[in-house]
């Protein structure tokens, strides 16, 4: 049980991200936490509306997340994508025959005029979930990659093309960006501590940024506003976030990250890897946990988990009380 | 190779139908031969359009289909189905791993704007087919049946209530009813052969019968018109057409079928089993081809058409040339 008794909203992509709300969740009564997870990588695949993060995020939550891959479900199989394949449909999108049940079940519901909230909602109770989702908006948000193959989406970007195409800016498109989930912003502004989830700044926490709205709850917000840092050691876990950094103008590292945020946040969690990095990273006026964020396993997550709580109870809730008092 | 040279017209129904069909594809060249399936069956499972008799057909002139159960795709796995289960969707409409794939690019391409008949002119051509299929309309017919349990989809009262429900009548609905397929009335117009496949009348042949001119056109037309019974000593192969004949009012014997298509046929192809009633039928003015009319076998298939093709052949195209000199 952590220290910290206030509400906590956790910004988060997919893999890495989804790591930390496992531990968060392990650690913390339901109703304390609000997850935001990033809608940037949605897309249709062969007429279905997937969404590949909120996916990620449902799976580990359910304990049903391949953990070998850090997507899709345990131990599924790709019989449909192989028939989909000899019918003349492109299959680079890899979607398993248990995972697509999610994907049908989104599509049908929206198709019944559902919002993509209340399609979240539905499937993590049918997941036996009981974290609190909430999308940073009802509509869509899509991030869009511009690379010297031409504009991209996420996953095209990603998975279709492996992260290989020079990356030369990054935007976002959809009704979604003027319309905020008004349970996200309300989740902000209740916030005790708002959480960064170590993903990727550019695709997976940027898109939720974006929304309008967001980033000012963010800016104005009295909690300790904390990220992780996704890259350690100048390399991250999985995914592109380095490359894309460093096409869109950030160094490749830690300090890279903590510019990125800069103003949005009061402390970076980083690795002991790039311990060297701490006086540049202080200088910015952001304070610093230097521990262990590598999360392979359950125990590690909830680790994580508490050694985040305690420091924000520490460094911030605690100097506040003793400001007051 | 048959000694009929004009064209040939085959309705049809499922898998009874699909065998005829089946038959005739491996006797005559593509050019010769079209094949009009049900559409009534259609409904839409999990949000997917699925046209269980269409497929029924597609698969078995593929070669793909299950002959263990004269449905589906053979081999196939049902890990989908069972994820939908956990997941609190309704899964009595049995839907294959593989199957689902034609299912999800049928409804992808009538959400892009393509008709049911481009649909299945491009599954067909993707299985390698080179039938000639084309649907009595490109919009929807649906068989309704009314039943002690309330009115209920062609699927529902066959594979979810196992064709129990008392029947109190069958009627047909949408747009397509008013909308005929003009390549189903050419290829009618310009038959020289008109067979209606051993499927059930009510419930697979009473469809495309029911979409404006089809009917008409099978009156005025001089073609030779023959039907092949779907009951053989009073039982059905698969399926529920004797209790569906008897509700309607028809005694549900190949009589019953001859009663059924009286007007619309000239000869009525029937079983061994049922050489009692042939005075019955010819009585009505309808012919009678006495032969072996199961098919469990792909040569069974072929013999059967074989021989209703030099049936026709002898019994009306010689004869008309002999009229005519």
């Amino acid at each position: 049980m952590s220290s910290l008794t206030g509400s906590i909203t956790l910004l988060t992509g997919g893999a890495g991200g989804a790591k930390l709300a496992e531990g968060l969740t392990l650690l913390l009564p339901p109703e304390q936490l609000t997850i935001v997870p990033n809608i940037g990588d949605d897309d249709r695949f062969h007429g279905l509306w997937v969404s590949p993060d909120v996916d990620t995020l449902l799976y580990t939550l359910a304990n049903d997340i391949d953990r070998e891959q850090g997507w899709g479900l345990r131990a599924d199989s790709y019989h449909l994508l192989a028939r989909l394949a000899e019918l003349g449909q492109p299959t680079w999108m890899q979607l398993g025959d248990r995972d697509i049940a999610t994907h049908l079940i989104r599509t049908m519901l929206l198709a019944q005029g559902q919002d993509a909230q209340q399609v979240t909602t539905y499937l993590a109770r049918q997941l036996g979930i009981d974290a609190n989702i909430v999308l940073p908006s009802r509509a869509t948000v899509q991030t869009r990659v511009h690379t010297a193959l031409g504009e991209l989406s996420m996953e095209s970007y990603f998975v279709q093309h492996g992260a290989k195409p020079a990356v030369q800016k990054v935007e976002f498109v959809g009704e979604g960006l003027s319309q905020p989930n008004s349970a996200c912003l309300e989740a902000i502004d209740n916030s005790q501590l708002i959480l960064i989830a170590p993903s990727n700044p550019l695709l997976s926490i940027a898109p939720t940024l974006q929304v309008t709205g967001i980033r000012q709850s963010l800016l104005n917000s009295s909690a300790a506003r904390v990220a992780v840092s996704p890259i350690i050691g100048g390399k991250t876990v999985k995914g592109p976030a380095c490359e894309v950094m460093a096409a869109c103008g950030y160094s490749p590292t830690v300090t890279g990250v903590a510019e990125f945020y800069h103003g949005l946040i009061d402390a970076l969690v980083i690795d002991h890897a790039d311990a060297a990095q701490v006086r540049d990273i202080e200088r910015m006026g952001i304070k610093v946990l230097l521990t262990d964020t590598l999360m392979p396993t359950v125990a590690s997550r909830i680790n994580l988990a508490e050694k985040i709580l305690s420091y924000v109870d520490v460094t911030f809730v605690q100097h506040k009380r003793r400001v007051v008092a």
